[in-house]
């Protein structure tokens, strides 16, 4: 079963990118990514180095069939990815904005989808061809699908690294609690891949198995980790 | 050679706790803790589980020699710890309110601090006589102690859940880049626990990696995870 997928670089601190777009903290998040073998072929760059992140992205490139993203991101990225842009499949941009698809070389087209997020995914599944469907983000459109209950699996890439500020993956959202299972983890020198199933929604509890059986208080922040 | 140290339980999207100190969302978070015999064991209750987790509670009971908490942390405690507070070793309270030290039973002492956290962790590695110093929190308290460069080791237990709101342990901070090393991660299906050496500051750049010989135009988040 093809599953709905999305993987996000942050700081350990949580940010994606630096307070811009493009800037030295998303720089520093992504680092990872930019010195591997499978990312830099992709793109016709040279060096790159073979390694368990590398085999990572390139497990990523195989699984996905298609690709969802938000229409900020597009436009940000529109101009750099040129005639032979990297996702080499269909991308379903989600937009207000109608537009005429968009064929570009390499197998990547751009379709823009203004009847809303699970419309888009909708059409990924069917283009993916049994392949997964990727949100490739940005945060906010990631955020939204995981509200929408949509999202199947979340990978993390951490970066170690306190970056101080910037843009969040997880801002505060007023919403119920979302519980997750990690499925794998690679431990790299660089940066921590963890994989979550995503299980959907909670109601969080007050528990009381910190309270002993003989009414002793509850357990408090100090001596818990 | 000694280290000090910290630990803290976050949930995937950052925080310690919701909103509340102690509240459904702290509870979810610290969950693991609770159900593990070590911890259970440590505090006289019935129950829990012997497994990667316990193991691991244990070892940081076994590698504390002193801990080094903020004033709020203790006042909150200072009641439910009772007679026999959890920590069965010396404990500098920083704070601006002088205070005669207090002894309990079970070798907890709490020493009041009031000249600064860089004094209270020099007394508490003392006290530590050869093992850890571990920073027991809160979080403003911690972020201090790594913002003065004085943390050598910090480690995350990751609990799979989004709880939208609450404390965060890394708020937004006006300060350089932090970088640290991740040196061991334990995959459990809980949590994931992830240890980190603390490098030290380091300045953010935009770097050229991501743009190839040719020139082409720097790699754009969609094409990143």
């Amino acid at each position: 079963m093809a599953l709905v997928t999305a993987q996000m670089s942050v700081s350990l601190d949580g940010f994606f990118s630096g307070p811009n777009d493009i800037d030295a903290g998303f720089h520093r998040v992504t680092r990872w990514v930019i010195d591997t073998l499978a990312w830099r072929e992709r793109l016709g760059f040279e060096g790159g180095e073979s390694n368990a992140n590398s085999e990572l992205i390139a497990e990523l490139q195989a699984a996905t069939g298609a690709y969802v993203m938000g229409r900020r991101m597009f436009d940000v990225g529109e101009v750099p990815w040129g005639d032979n842009p990297p996702f080499r499949a269909p991308v379903l941009v989600v937009t207000h904005r109608a537009r005429e698809p968009l064929s570009r070389e390499g197998g990547t087209t751009f379709t823009f989808v203004t009847d809303g997020i699970q419309s888009a995914i909708e059409q990924a599944r069917t283009a993916a061809n049994g392949k997964d469907v990727a949100i490739s983000g940005g945060g906010d459109l990631l955020r939204q699908v995981i509200r929408a209950g949509l999202l199947d699996q979340l990978e993390l890439h951490i970066s170690p690294v306190l970056i101080g500020d910037g843009m969040r993956l997880f801002d505060r959202a007023d919403h119920d609690a979302v519980e997750l299972s990690p499925t794998r983890t690679v431990h790299t020198p660089g940066v921590t891949h963890i994989r979550y199933k995503v299980n959907g929604p909670s109601t969080l509890a007050i528990d009381d198995r910190g309270r002993g059986a003989s009414g002793a208080a509850l357990a408090r922040r100090a001596d818990l980790p």
